[in-house]
């Protein structure tokens, strides 16, 4: 063991903070003993020295941008969180000295990537990031590396654990939405402010990130289209099961055939024998199409101190070794804009479920406005009668043109029949 | 573009060479791009020059041997196969002369990986076998260096496309092993001579391979031990279905709480809900428990030309832009040899099957013996009624020492109306 120390600066001891330093304090030795060198906390910062923590010999700061400028360290850990503000600050202030960063913050890649990749080529620093998507799942690496010999067609995956384990109780116990959030804040699984994961943003983070690796474009919120999952209802999910699916929250993207890229998250029925229909609550996944190795998927936990904790310190002792490159696997100059593909040109099976009033020649007028849009029908459910009252309509079509469907769905829901907007969730099938 | 190419010499275009060499050669640009330097082959060897091969410019040669010592080469990707032999001897000439190998033999590396891990550290190469293990999936990466800061507790896989390809295939159609061996032979799936494939030699190869990297010990075959699949009939599967699971052959690794490992190779019931459960036909999936991680589980197609090229040229690109360590993730020196535990000391769950006369007081005989060796029975199925005929009967008995469970059966294969050996499998449970 000749050489120096890795030495570490942490700023943010919350959950994934205290789960990072446990790793680093737990497994000194066998971190040792791979890399070849000691990695060394020497300093960290949060807003209050937290109780339960060995920092013992850290120098401790209670601002992180101080703890950026002035302590003495070789890479920053970025466990701040939020896309700018202070985060953002400290690593731009650990770039300008030459430092290298290991971060989890997806929000602040998702938006600002491209700006600190091209700062840590000017400054010869690295930037590590595996913890900002899938938790402990070694996604970047793979994307980045295991799968460098492919061009990358499609990547989609369940990256957000607090959805997935909202949509797997509304499936398990066919309670509703509303009342498994709730239960799911109770026990700490969603912020008290559940827009970020239930409204698909943080998917979309995720999604933009992956989509960057997997085309070699430069990382951009922007492209990514975003539905949550707030109108998933528990009739939604009894039908989806009666149909043979299971409704997850997916990110897409994937280049379509004039090489635009689509990236999307929205709420999807998968059939049972798809590669993500068996993901159940914190766990995430990703699916990725490469021309040459295929399919592989990669599943694990998604989140928490332990896993992501994982994630972080796999960059570090690739810094510790030596095992770093370009931030996005290639020199910010080289990535490619791609254009977004315009909303509506994409192809998807869909199901419908609608309400209607339960009177003669409904059937007959949500027919001809389907045939009238050239979209196929696969199978209807409707069940029992109930004479002139409001009954649900479940209806699924074959692959479309999505602005067929739309036109189809809105001529559907001008019929006088038809008593609320109709329900409209893609259907994934690979 | 200002960096010297990778002067790249492939020895051996069968299958997985032709790939590879379609592989560099399509994607060139995009290697290229990603690598900073071009990725080129100068040299290749085959017993016969390949038509359909694009090969101009090329320098070939018929005896790979003389390739190895006198090509002029940066990295050797050694693809001919075999423990020893020819493929042995071209990647000692390399390693020798210092210079790198990238080889999809598990066998050699299972067999001789100790030896040319030293010889890599002693003249500066590396050594890159990503491909030897699950075709294209990124497992030896993840496992190296993704998952770097983890005790690892456990390693498991389906490993073999041979295997899982016959297995699917028996459970979807009901037909019998023998039966669908020669489909698969005919179909070029399994080998004029099956045997490593079946007898479970090949995931046992692979299976050190993994255990090797988990436990940061030296790659040993000696360790494992092997149980193919040629025992599996028809009526195990129809039984296994309806007990709820799917019989697929594993390679399982873990460290007993004597931290002495287990390796073994063995046909299982899976749950249902197990992660391994849907993997099928030529799938291969890994699952690894890290104490940090938790359970990560990668898949994808575990054998073919262009996912074996695929990992074959990652770790190709590696060698390129300096990503390299040593061999094992750790020097040879600091592999910990690790005791293997006995046989017998493991504990599981079983399936018996056995065939009985159907005979008044034979039940009250095969409890007895199982009560004497306090195996405790989970469930018994016999079915219909065939007085002093055979007839199976099944039974699953809950997690119990291998020992005693093979105890058990001992006595019951004494008993006068027990018509053949008991059939035994293990039933895995996460």
């Amino acid at each position: 063991m000749t050489s120096s120390p890795l030495k570490i600066a942490i700023a943010g001891l919350g959950t994934v903070g205290g789960g990072t330093v446990e790793l680093l304090t737990e497994q000194a030795d066998l971190l040792a003993g791979r890399a070849g060198r000691r990695l060394e906390i020497v300093a960290a910062s949060a807003l209050e020295r937290p109780s339960g923590l060995e920092l013992e010999g850290v120098q401790f700061f209670t601002d992180a941008r101080v703890l950026a400028r002035e302590a003495d360290y070789d890479v920053l850990v970025e466990l701040i969180g939020g896309a700018s503000g202070v985060a953002l600050d400290v690593v731009r202030a650990a770039l300008e000295r030459g430092k290298s960063v290991v971060t989890a913050n997806k929000a602040m890649i998702a938006h600002h990537g491209v700006e600190l990749a091209r700062m840590a080529e000017q400054t010869g620093a690295n930037i590590g990031f595996e913890a900002s998507v899938g938790g402990g799942i070694p996604i970047i690496k793979s994307l980045r590396e295991g799968l460098s010999g492919n061009h990358v067609t499609k990547v989609m995956g369940i990256l957000n654990g607090t959805c997935n384990f909202i949509l797997s109780t509304m499936q398990d116990t066919g309670r509703d939405f509303a009342d498994v959030l709730a239960e799911a804040q109770a026990l700490g699984y969603a912020e008290a402010d559940p827009t970020f994961d239930i409204d698909g943003i943080d998917t979309a983070h995720k999604l933009a990130i992956l989509a960057s690796l997997a085309f070699a474009m430069p990382v951009s919120i922007d492209a990514v289209t975003c539905e949550g999952i707030r109108h998933v209802s528990a009739l939604d999910i009894r039908y989806a099961q009666e149909l043979g699916y299971r409704i997850k929250l997916l990110g897409v993207a994937n280049i379509n055939g004039e090489m635009a890229v689509e990236c999307r998250v929205y709420p999807a029925m998968v059939p049972l024998n798809f590669p993500l229909a068996h993901v159940e609550g914190p766990f995430n996944a990703i699916v990725t199409e490469g021309d040459f190795v295929g399919r592989t998927v990669l599943e694990g936990r998604g989140a928490g101190a332990r896993p992501t904790a994982s994630a972080v310190v796999a960059d570090l002792m690739d810094l510790a070794t030596g095992r770093v490159g370009p931030t996005f696997g290639v020199p910010v100059d080289r990535l490619e804009p791609r254009p977004t593909a315009p909303r509506g040109t994409g192809r998807s099976a869909w199901y419908i479920r609608l309400m209607v009033k339960d009177e003669p020649g409904v059937f007959a007028d949500i027919a001809a406005a389907l045939r009238d849009e050239k979209v196929s029908m696969e199978q209807i459910i409707q069940r029992g009668r109930a004479p002139n009252q409001t009954v649900p309509v479940v209806m699924t079509v074959h692959e479309t043109d999505e602005a067929a469907m739309l036109r189809a769905v809105a001529r559907i829901n001008g019929l006088s029949s038809v008593a609320e907007p109709p329900r409209l969730i893609r259907i994934e099938n690979l």
